[in-house]
């Protein structure tokens, strides 16, 4: 087996083969190693700097001992915690390793070759992602004012269309449509002929802190009159357990049974599914949350229009901010040379923003003065 | 959207309609609650009672607090600390939540509707549902002596093959292939025409219990000359972890290349990763499983034979039992009463066996003494 006879492109599915690995957030250490500094803050991938809850952290050591048995394929105590507390039964919680699994769970139980995928110009791209690693036609709705335009949307649905997603609010944008618009977008659906009703898939992965707005929607009421209704939320932001890899959703019985079917049977490790059970016994870390992203991004607003940057109102705990003329790139490398990492935008079509995760006050502190620096501004 | 008007199976990829879903070894929690009992000891997943390293539980308390950060996308230290311990280059090794998401990964990249793909009857039933969730046609070759027959996979082997399937040691049956015989595969395959050499995937889950035996094959040299070959290993079995989902494996980089770009960026939790670097710093823990598995394989072997049970010779941490004329089953539900969870192999195709995993000493005693109960047998 001559190594140059081989060419493993040719073995690769063709859907595959021009896959660019998604782009992460980069770790501290890295960035420690790379750059040689000391003091790096990370305000990049939407993570809770407060932390997990107290009672997760204590279910985690508890825990420890007894990773030599497999995680509980059912996730059991975790279904059911999460059943008692949405008060929805156990036979509509999706669980995955990140709502991430899920979205891809759904598209290896639906998407299909002949089939079209919905989705918002800069939403969140692992929804591309997914379509595309089923070799399904991705079609892409331009936002308005960087909102999801849920009439267009729902425009582009035609017998082909397997399934929309919408992010609300959108990851990295912090927009979100509201209860009207939501109420609109599924009656809509709902009045399509039956072989036409798309799959309509909600992320909601920031609804804690998007709750702090009044007229966005409550959806999880939807479920019971909406089969094809899929929202998926996660224990990776507010609850502060991103390292852990949990995502669970609400849907329809039957999807449910069908994800069951394909789902990797030891999906959730068993310290996550400890330490979510115990997240969802903890109000107050949520609470204390809300609060601060609330505080600080006000603190944040104030800050970007004294040195006159234009940003995205935000409904999540991350603020999209245009550097223009700068771009993003640039911004994001001249701040990763102070210690300070954000996000490049280019993936999401948006060159000339970075975006920035709320983090504590100390931390947006050293973020604008470091921002200042990099950008040369000064009060406007 | 009337909820009677949805069929949500014709939403389904109809390769996916008629999935069942794996079927895994029993929780002892669930059994507790189902059965009612005090005492359950659970020797149906192959799991190693002596536990993790203390290292690594050392390492996960040491994680708990920092959570909240998303895990390293690259897994950079274990990825480090792999190559440090296989002395195999950094860009050679595949990491995934277990070796089974691994499989999966391998699937999603390389199989199409057209394609065979190779495996052995009574192997590790996750092969086939990889195949089956890509819709690839696979195709099962019967074993002999309950041992993968690598002649006749070879004869199966056609212009239509994308991979071969070999479980060395194989789960359930314990059996392997010797390093005359693989030796004898790789060469096969390496004299194929170019169009028609499939990729061998070679799984190794036990590998560090069978290396006890001389002629098991030392497989890792081949990666250089075989760019089609793929090892997989995995931190589930000797090492302990099996609740925190860390599979590695070893290929070209060609192919590493296109896994990484459809990898889930966050696949190994953070908690994982730095339990499974420190498993790998302590050699002790893996030296006492191996002569624990060694001693009390001999133990059960002893005892069986003495209550007249064939069983099939195993290289790994588990036996698989014939208790014909009774039905797996059948044992399987009467030994659950009495507190031992073993393993019916049903869905493997052997419906008189049942599989046992090697425990502590105390627990095979208690195992044999309760087989002996519920096959009402006395010494032969």
């Amino acid at each position: 087996m001559n190594k140059k006879k081989i060419d493993i492109n040719q073995y690769i599915r063709p859907c595959c083969r021009n896959f660019e690995p998604y782009v992460a957030g980069k770790p501290i250490e890295t960035i420690k190693r790379e750059l040689g500094l000391k003091n790096v803050i990370k305000l990049a991938s939407n993570e809770n700097p407060i932390g997990p809850s107290s009672k997760a952290v204590k279910a985690i050591k508890n825990t420890a001992n007894n990773v030599f048995f497999y995680p509980d394929s059912n996730s059991w105590k975790l279904r059911k915690a999460v059943s008692k507390k949405f008060r929805i039964d156990i036979s509509s919680i999706l669980l995955g390793s990140g709502s991430d699994e899920i979205i891809e769970l759904l598209a290896k139980a639906f998407f299909m070759p002949q089939d079209e995928i919905v989705v918002s110009e800069h939403a969140f791209i692992r929804y591309k992602m997914a379509g595309d690693l089923l070799d399904s036609t991705v079609v892409t709705i331009p936002m308005e004012n960087y909102t999801h335009n849920l009439k267009a949307m729902f425009k582009a649905i035609n017998e082909k269309t397997k399934a929309v997603f919408i992010a609300n609010p959108n990851n990295p944008t912090g927009t979100y449509n509201d209860t009207g618009e939501m109420e609109e977008f599924l009656k809509n659906i709902s009045e399509l002929s039956c072989e036409r009703k798309p799959l309509v898939i909600m992320d909601e992965a920031y609804y804690e802190y998007a709750r702090s707005f009044k007229d966005y929607p409550e959806t999880l009421k939807y479920i019971a009159d909406y089969p094809n209704l899929i929202i998926l939320r996660t224990f990776s932001k507010i609850y502060g357990l991103a390292g852990l890899r949990v995502g669970y959703g609400f849907t329809s019985r039957d999807i449910v049974d069908y994800i069951e079917r394909i789902r990797p049977p030891f999906n959730i490790t068993s310290i996550s599914q400890e330490a979510a059970v115990a997240s969802l016994n903890d109000l107050s870390q949520v609470k204390k949350s809300v609060r601060m992203v609330n505080e600080q991004r006000d603190f944040l607003y104030n800050e970007l229009k004294k040195i006159n940057l234009m940003y995205i109102p935000s409904a999540a705990n991350f603020i999209l901010i245009d550097v223009a003329p700068k771009a993003g790139q640039d911004v994001f490398r001249e701040m990763l040379k102070e210690g300070v990492i954000v996000r490049a935008m280019d993936e999401y079509n948006l060159p000339n923003h970075v975006r920035v995760s709320i983090g504590l006050p100390k931390q947006n502190r050293f973020f604008i003065t470091k921002l200042k620096k990099v950008l040369n501004r000064k009060r406007g």
